[in-house]
């Protein structure tokens, strides 16, 4: 069964966008996934095709009418694939979820604009409120391209018989170690001498240690507690 | 002066992208940013115009090599514009950082792609990793695409008048409250009566309140020590 995107938008134009090109769109060229982005503003029942309102009590911005984003959540199949709500208030996305996702048969995703969507729909349609970190955006179609890049490298197939899925900051719980490749000197640093040892056993030893390091100085939160004091 | 983005890149076709859309396209098209795409490749030396090898030590992916790519970075003008590299090994991407790069000249970012950047490089052009989230994408563009997205909507005038960029998620510490417009009762579920009072006391106190509560059930990690414990 081929991994279905469906988004939820007011901006279809920016769909595929980055996603038609190179490893996830040979993969989209392929079959290997499919996107379908769908305009909210074609389920506006009024005469002007209002799709958001002012808030209730007042205060900047517009708010997404629940009436018209139930319409179009109404109109997609009701399946089993995870319905999600970019927004800064969600859970943030982690590796973790990338993988459930992508295990899944597909996702669909509504993209907020304005100021906010109405509470009442987030709670009617049973909407996971997913954060792709703490800034804001203009809306929801660059968090949904970014989660939908982050899910479709990892469709099996995807990135073919290449391991490198495997080794990766976060997939073993730590950041990745530096890499290195010729030329042997770059401006006078060279390349650590471990790695162009040949000692197999050393130069894993290095990595991993490298890979500690590198996570105690910058993400110490990313570590068990076990882990986050000095060796 | 303009805000100026240059994206070092081995997919210049993946911009302007969604950033030729909506907001961030229009503020494009009065001229209040520029965006240019340096293709990294043009900057290989040899005659198959290689950029990347195998990695020192071995394992799977390729790494970008120093040589081209530090080409690639001395080709644009040595200005005061942070130089970004998107990797998920960086410092998480904050509200704060943001504000801070939209405040300046511009920005020059180098999108990573295989299984990473030789370390040497990084530090030899003092490029500053940034992260946008703890999940992996195929490349530093989504990434990049993100950030700016994120900057540009915080330009001086690119939002215009409209105030909606003060009370945000994150702005001030907090997830935002929750939101809601007419119709006044959508599927049963009414707005809560305090958010049509007319009370506005009353109502930036539920708001306050509603934002703390929020915060505090999904992202306690967000608040000082003072704040985390139950009312």
């Amino acid at each position: 069964m081929t991994f279905k995107a469906t988004v939820l938008t007011l901006y279809p134009e920016m769909f595929p966008g980055h996603l038609g090109v190179s490893l996830a769109g040979r993969a989209l060229e392929r079959g290997q996934w499919a996107i379908d982005a769908v305009q909210i503003r074609d389920f506006a029942s009024d005469k002007h095709r209002s799709v958001d309102d002012t808030p209730a009590g007042g205060g900047a911005g517009m708010v997404l009418k629940p009436d018209v984003l139930a319409n179009a959540i109404d109109s997609i199949a009701d399946d089993n694939r995870p319905r999600l709500l970019m927004s800064p208030r969600g859970k943030p996305l982690t590796q973790k979820r990338v993988r459930e996702i992508a295990s899944g048969d597909g996702v669909v995703i509504v993209c907020g604009r304005f100021e906010g969507v109405d509470q009442r729909v987030i709670e009617a349609r049973n909407l996971e409120e997913v954060s792709i970190g703490d800034y804001i955006l203009s809306g929801g179609e660059p968090a949904a391209l970014t989660l939908l890049d982050a899910v479709v490298r990892i469709i099996p197939g995807v990135m073919g018989n290449d391991l490198s899925g495997l080794h990766e900051s976060f997939e073993g719980g730590l950041l990745e170690h530096p890499h290195y490749t010729r030329p042997q000197v770059f401006e006078g640093r060279e390349i650590p001498a471990v790695l162009t040892s040949g000692n197999h056993g050393a130069i894993e030893k290095w990595r991993n240690e490298q890979a500690l390091k590198l996570t105690r100085e910058r993400r110490p939160d990313l570590l068990p507690n076990s882990q986050k004091g000095e060796k």
